[in-house]
C-alpha cells in the first residue's frame, strides 16, 4: 500500500465530502490536532502534502490534558512531527475537571482548547485523526448501546463549528503504514489497549470476531454510518416541515395521522422540545405517536408536561393543567 | 416468567402492529406454520389461547422438505403439538430443487407449501415462528453482510403477501419456558446448531459476546429493525413523490439536486430500475448522485444501459447508444 493510496484517499475525501468548504468564505488555514499518535501523524502528512494544491495553510495543536505522565512527551513528539513537515506548531495545555466520565471532559476540554486556537491562528478548520475504523467502532458501539438511526451516523465527517476528518475514509493500518514508510515518530496511546474502556474492547475482541465472519465489516459499517446520518437529516427536514404544516404551537392531529410514522415521529420529537442534550426517548415517542394515531389518552412529557388531544389538536400543558387553558 | 407473559405480549403485538388486518375483510382464519419446534409451538399456543377474543379460527400445517432422516418425526411432533391444543393439523410436502443455496431453496418451497395451504383452507394469514431473538440475528448478519438501510430493517412482522410473524416481540426464552411449562413436545432443530451456517454462529458466538458488553443488544438490534423500516418506508415514499415532480422518464436534474440526498438516492433507485430481485447497487447510486449533482459523465446502469444528462434532463438509453435519440 504506498503512501499515495492514504494520500488521494483523503484527496477524494475532502472533495466529496466538501470538508474544506465555509459557508461565508474560502478556507485559509487549517488547523491539524496531532496526539503525538500514527493517526494523526498520518493526517498532518497527508494534509501538509495536499496543502499547495488546496491552497490552505496548516497549523498544528496539541493538547496536554495533564491526566498522564508521558503526556509532555506526546506533545514533543508531536511538535517533532510537525517541525519534519515543516508546519508551525502551538502546544496547548487544558485542565480537565474531575467529574463525570473522565473521557468525556476531556473530550469537551480538547475540543474546546482547539477551537479557541483555531480562532487565534484565523483557522476556518480543525482537522482531527479519526479513521474508517474509528467511525465502525462508534457505530458498533451505538448499535450495542441501543441508538436511534440518528445514533447510527456516527461521528460526523464534517459539524458545523468547523471540526473536519479528512482521514474517515482511510484503513487504520493504511495510515500507520504511511506514517512507518515516512519516517516520521509517534507514540501509542495507551488508553487505546485500556480492556476498561468499551472501545477498546471493541477494538480488541469485537471487530476482529466480526471480521473472522466478513472481513468488510468494518466498510460496512462506515458506510453504515453515511447512509444513516443522510436518511436521518431527510427525515428531520421532512418531520420540521409536517410540523410547519399541522402547526407548530398545537399541530393538528389529523394532518400528523395521514403522514408515514418515520417522518411523523420526527415531527413528533420537533414538538415535544427534542434536543441533542435532552433527546426525547423512544418510550415518549411511540407513546406520543399512539396518542396521535388514536386521539385517547394522555402522555408525560419532560419538564413536568403533559401531552393530550383537545378538539383535533395536540396540547401539551404543565403535569395536573388543564390543557385547554393554555389557548388563553 | 408466567405463560401470561408470553401470551399477553403476542396479543399487544398483534394489535400494535395490526397483524391480522386485511385489506378487504375481516381476518377469520390463520394458518399456523409449525416445525415441531419450541417457537413455532408457543406460537401455535399463544394464538390458541387468543382465538376466541380474536375471533379467529386457527389451522395448523407442517411442512416436510424431504431433506433430512427426521423430518417425518418433527412434523409427527407438530401433528401432536396440533392435537394437544385442539387445532386441525394438516401435513404438506414438499420437493426442494438442489441447486444454489439449499437454505434459500428450502424457505422458498416451504412459503409457496403454506402459501397454497392457506388459499385451500380460506385462511388469509400464515403466522410463523420468529422471535426477537431471530430479528436480532437477522439486522446483525445483515450488518455484517453490508447492508442499506433497507436491510436493516430485518424480517417484516407483516408482509403484503399474508404471512405475519406475532412472535416478533418475545424472547425466545420466555416463549421455549411457555411451551415447556404447558406441557407441549417438542424438537430442537439440529440444523439451529450447525456452525457452518452463519445464523448458528451468530446466535452461539457473536450475539453472546456482545451481550456480555450490552445485555439488551438484543432488543436494541430488534428496536432499530422497527425504526430502519419505518425510515426506508419513508424515504422511499418520499423518493417516488420526488421522482413524480421531477419527471419520472427523464428527471429534471435541477429538481433532484434540490432535494435531501437521501430522498434523492431513493428517486434514483427507482428510476434505474430497482427491484427486490435486482436492487441497485450503492456504487451505482453513488455515481448517479454524483452525475445528477455535476451533470457531468456517464454512469454504466445494469441491464446494458448509460445514464447521461442531456438538457438538464436524467437519460437512460442503450450502453453505444446516444441518449438524446431517445425522446422520439
Amino acid at each position: 500500500m504506498g503512501s499515495e493510496h492514504v494520500i488521494g484517499a483523503v484527496r477524494r475525501t475532502l472533495a466529496r465530502r466538501s470538508l474544506l468548504c465555509h459557508p461565508t468564505r474560502a478556507a485559509r488555514t487549517v488547523l491539524v490536532a496531532c496526539s503525538g499518535g500514527a493517526d494523526s501523524a498520518g493526517l498532518l502528512l497527508a494534509l501538509a502534502r495536499l496543502a499547495p494544491e488546496l491552497g490552505v495553510t496548516l497549523v498544528a495543536a496539541s493538547v496536554d490534558h495533564g491526566l498522564r505522565p508521558d503526556a509532555a512527551r506526546d506533545v514533543a513528539i508531536a511538535a517533532q512531527q510537525a517541525a519534519t513537515l515543516g508546519v508551525p506548531f502551538r502546544a496547548l495545555a487544558v485542565t480537565v475537571p474531575r467529574r463525570g466520565s473522565l473521557q468525556a471532559a476531556a473530550r469537551e476540554a480538547r475540543y474546546a482548547a482547539l477551537r479557541e486556537a483555531a480562532a487565534g491562528v484565523g483557522a476556518e478548520h480543525v482537522a482531527v485523526g479519526h479513521t474508517r475504523e474509528d467511525q465502525a467502532e462508534t457505530v458498533l458501539a451505538r448499535l450495542l448501546r441501543g441508538s436511534s438511526l440518528r445514533g447510527l451516523g456516527g461521528t460526523a465527517p464534517r459539524r458545523a463549528d468547523g471540526i473536519v476528518r479528512p482521514l474517515i475514509d482511510c484503513a487504520r493500518a493504511d495510515v500507520r503504514a504511511l506514517v512507518i514508510a515516512e519516517g516520521l515518530p509517534f507514540v501509542d496511546d495507551p488508553s487505546n489497549a485500556d480492556p476498561r474502556f468499551l472501545r477498546s474492547r471493541l477494538r480488541a475482541d469485537v471487530l476482529p470476531a466480526l471480521a473472522a465472519i466478513d472481513p468488510g465489516v468494518v466498510d460496512h459499517l462506515a458506510a453504515l454510518a453515511d447512509d444513516a446520518r443522510a436518511a436521518d437529516a431527510a427525515l428531520r427536514a421532512a418531520g420540521g416541515a409536517l410540523l410547519r404544516r399541522a402547526g407548530l404551537e398545537r399541530p393538528s392531529v389529523a394532518i400528523l395521522a395521514r403522514s408515514r410514522s418515520a417522518v411523523r415521529r420526527c415531527a413528533l420529537a420537533r414538538w415535544a422540545g427534542d434536543a441533542p442534550s435532552r433527546p426525547v426517548s423512544r418510550a415518549h415517542l411511540e407513546a406520543l405517536d399512539a396518542l396521535v394515531c388514536t386521539g385517547r389518552g394522555e402522555v408525560r412529557l419532560p419538564g413536568r408536561r403533559t401531552a393530550r388531544v383537545v378538539a383535533g389538536q395536540l396540547v401539551a400543558a404543565p403535569a395536573g393543567g388543564d390543557a385547554s387553558d393554555k389557548s388563553a
